[in-house]
C-alpha cells in the first residue's frame, strides 16, 4: 500500500485529488499539508481519523508518505517540491509557477538522488494522449494544423495546450517547406505560425475546452480531438501518475513521458 | 416537359449538366450551343439525334428551348445570358466572370421583361444549405465563427463560400461586442476578421473542400459542416433550379434565395 | 411592457427562468406560482418586493400577467395550462407529461378562444434549430442518419430529440428505397430504423448531450451537430417564446415552429 | 541504395507502388513480375530501360531485388510470398487472400529464414495510426465506441478498420462492465456489440472510408477520426514499409506493428 501526503488539500484540487485517493485501493492518504485546517474539519475535508494534519514543511517527518500530491499555490511550489525531493518523497506535482530555471535545478537533484517525481502542465488524460499522439503521427504526416476551441472568457490565446502540441510536433517532424506563394484576401485567416505549423483559436460563449490536431497526406486525412468538459478529468491522469511515479528514477516534465 | 439548351456543353460541367438533364423525367434536351463541336461527335458528347448542335448566338432561334443552362467561360457569359433574357430563355448560370455592374444591369433587364432566372458561384447543394441554415441560426446565435478547410493547393484564403456566408451573417446578426480585450501571444492565432466574424483558413494535402459554421451560446453549441468531395455535387443544385427556374419572375442570385 | 407569471418559480428551472426575466429589458415578472413559497423566502428566490406569490390557482387574478411560463411537475401541468387558457394568460411551457389527447384538447381551446401559447418538449435553441434545419435538409438530401451521443448515465436511447427529429425528416423526404441487400456481418450494427432513417445512438462517461444529423448526396455531404454542455441552454428559448408568444393565435406545439 | 522489384506492377495499386519507388531517393526498381507485359509497353507502364521484366516466378533469379512488393491476386499471393522469403527478398504484401494458416505457415518460414517482411490488410497511415492510438488509449479510457461510415455502395457492415480496431482495443482494456440495464425503444439502435465495444455503421452517398473511435472519461472526451478520401492513400503506408522492412528480423502481420 503507497502512502500518500497531499499539499493544498483543502483546495478545490486538493479536494479532488482526496476523494481520487479515498477511492483507490492500493494507495491510502496518510497525510495532508494545509496551512489553515483545523482538527475538527476533517469531514468537511474528506479526511479520516488517522491522516495527520501538518501545517508547514518543518512539521512534516520522513517517512510520513511516499508520494507527495502537489496542488498549492505558485508561491509556495518551489520550496515544497524541493522539500519532498530532500526528504524522499516522491513528488506528483500539478502546481504551477515554477521557472524554468527552478524545473532544471529540480530535475537535476532529483537525478542526484535517483528520487523520481512528475511535474505535469495537464493531468487531463485526453489532452495528454492528444499530446502524445500528435508527437506521433506528426512522424509520418508532416502536414499538419491546430484547432483549439475555448468559452470566450478565455482572454489569451493560443491555449497552453496548442503551445505544447506545436512545441512536440515541431519536435520531430520533417522538414517542411509551406507554401511559401499564399495569398490572403482577408488579414491572418491563415492563423498563427509556430514554426511553419499554423494555429487557431476560437473563442465562443458555450464552449468548455477542446482542441483538435488535423493531418493531412495524400489522400487521406487524421485528426486527434479531445474535449474537456470539467475538471474532474484531471483526476484521471494524476491517478496514473500514483500508480507510475514511483518506477521512475528521476523528475519527470509531463504525463505523457511516462505513459 | 421543359426544353433545355445548355451552352458549353463539350466542357466538363457541361457534360455533367447534359448528363444530369438526360436522366431527369420531366426536362428535355433540345439544343446545345458548342462552338467546335461537330455532328459526327454526339455519341461523345451524349446527345440524343434530336438535339439541335448550335455554334453561336446569331444561330439560335426563339422557341430553342425554355431554360438556358450556361457552363461557358467568363468572356462570354454576359453577351451569353443577355441573349437568353433578350429571348426569353430562363437562363440558369454556373459561369463566374460576371461583374457586378453587368449583374445589376441584367437582373433589371429581366425584371422588366418578367424574365425569370438564376445566377449562382455555388450549386453544391451542402454548400447552399449551409449559407442558408447560418444565416437563419445567426438570428439567435450572435457568437458565430468560421472554419473552412481546403487542399494544399489552394493558394488563396478564404474560400468564397466562407466569405459569402460571413458576408450572409452580417446581414442579420444583432448588433454584437467582440471581447475587446483578446490578448494573442501568437500573432494572428485568432484568425481573420470580416465585421467582427472570425474566419480560419485550413490549407492540407488529403482535404477537398470542407465548411464549418461554429455558433456558441450559453451552455450549447450548434455546428453546421458541408464536405464536398467532387464537382458531382454540383449537380444537384443545377437539378434543383431546373425545378424551379420557370416560377421566378427575375433573375435571381444564388440559389439559396430560390429554396 | 408584458408582464409574466412563473409556475413552478422554486424548481431549478423556474429559478433559471426568473434569472432570465429579471435580465431581460421589456418583460417584467409580476407573479410566481408555487405552492411552499413564503413571503420572507423573496430574496432567496430573486423576487423583488413588487411580485406577487400565489400558493394555488385560485387565489389567481385575472390580469395577473400576460404570459405564464410554466417549469412544474407532470401532476399539475395540465391543470395549469388549461387554467392559462381560460383566463387569458399565453402560456409558455417546458413541463412535460401532457398526454397527446390533452394536448389536442388544449390546442383545441386555445384556438377557439384565440389565446396564442407555446408548448416545447425542448427549448434548447441549437436542439430545435438542428430539427428545423434537418427537416428542411431533408427535402434535398433523402439519404439521412442521425448519431446522437449522451453520458453513461442516460439508461434509455434513443433520445427523445433524436426520435422527433426522424419523425420530422420522415413527414418531408422523398419516397425513398434504402439498400434492400446489406449484410451486417455484426448483429445490429447499422443501427435502429425509423422509416428507412438509421438512428445510431453512443453512450460514454464525460459526454453530455449531443446530436449529428448527417445527409450525404453525390459529391457531398452536409452534417448539422448541437452540443448542450449545460441546462442554462434551455433559456435562449425560453426568452425567444417570450418574445413572440403574444402574436400567436393558438397554443403551438414545438418551438422550431414560431421560428 | 535498395533494390526493389514489383509483382502486380500492370495493376492499379502496382502503378501506384511504381510511381512511389521512381519518385524515392534511397530505393530503386531493378524489376517487375507482371505475366503479361511487353518489353515496349515500358513508357505506358512507367518502366525504365534497365528494369526487369519478368513473366512467372521461375525467371526471377537470386539478388533481381531486396523487396519484393506484392500487388497481385489472392490466386498467386502465397505463392508469391512464399518465393520471396525462399530465396531472400524482403516481402511487402497489400494483397489480400491469404488464409490464416498460409499467413501463419509463411510467419514460421520467415523466422526460422531470419527473413524480414511485412503483410499488411491497410496500407493507409491515418487507418494505422488510428488503430494503433486506439489500442493505446484504450488503457486508460476504457469506455470506447466506434463509429464508420463509408459510401452507400458498401453492401457489408462493419467495415475491416472498424472490426479490427474494436480487437486490438480488446486485447488491452481492462475488464469493463456495461450497463446492463440500458433500455432501447428503437431495436438496435445502440448498434453492433463486440466484446462490449459497441460499433455503429453508416452508409451515405457521398461519403468515402472514414472512421471515428470515441473514448469518454468522468469530464473529458478523446476522438481519433481518420478519412479515406482515394487509394492514392495507400502508398504513404509503402513507403514506411519500405523504409523499415530490411530492419526486420521475420515477416510482421500489420503495418502499425513497425511504426
Amino acid at each position: 500500500m503507497k502512502k500518500v501526503l497531499i499539499a493544498g488539500a483543502a483546495g478545490a484540487m486538493g479536494q479532488k485529488a482526496v476523494a481520487l485517493v479515498n477511492g483507490m485501493d492500493d494507495v491510502e492518504l496518510t497525510a495532508v499539508l494545509a496551512p489553515h485546517m483545523a482538527d475538527d474539519q476533517r469531514a468537511k475535508f474528506q479526511l479520516g481519523p488517522d491522516v495527520k494534519i501538518y501545517h508547514s514543511l518543518d512539521e512534516i517527518p520522513e517517512g510520513a508518505a511516499d508520494i507527495w500530491v502537489d496542488f498549492t499555490i505558485p508561491a509556495v511550489v518551489y520550496d515544497n517540491v524541493k522539500f519532498a525531493i530532500d526528504h524522499g518523497f516522491a513528488p506528483v506535482v500539478g502546481t504551477t509557477g515554477l521557472t524554468d530555471d527552478q524545473e532544471d535545478e529540480l530535475i537535476k537533484t532529483s537525478a542526484a538522488r535517483h528520487q523520481g517525481g512528475l511535474i505535469a502542465p495537464n493531468f487531463g488524460m485526453s489532452a495528454v494522449l492528444l499530446m502524445k499522439f500528435a508527437k506521433e503521427a506528426a512522424q509520418y504526416f508532416p502536414d499538419v494544423e491546430i484547432i483549439e476551441m475555448h468559452h470566450a472568457d478565455k482572454k489569451d490565446a493560443p491555449s497552453g495546450t496548442a503551445l505544447s502540441t506545436a512545441k512536440l510536433i515541431d519536435q520531430v517532424r520533417p522538414a517542411h517547406e509551406s507554401s511559401p506563394d499564399e495569398v490572403s484576401t482577408l488579414d491572418n485567416v491563415r492563423g498563427g505560425d509556430y514554426h511553419g505549423i499554423k494555429i487557431h483559436s476560437v473563442r465562443l460563449p458555450g464552449y468548455v475546452a477542446h482542441e483538435q490536431v488535423l493531418f493531412g497526406g495524400a489522400g487521406e486525412a487524421l485528426t486527434i480531438r479531445q474535449d474537456s468538459f470539467d475538471r474532474q478529468s484531471f483526476m484521471s491522469g494524476v491517478k496514473v501518475a500514483l500508480e507510475k511515479v514511483l518506477d521512475l528514477g528521476e523528475l519527470v516534465f509531463g504525463l505523457e513521458n511516462i505513459l
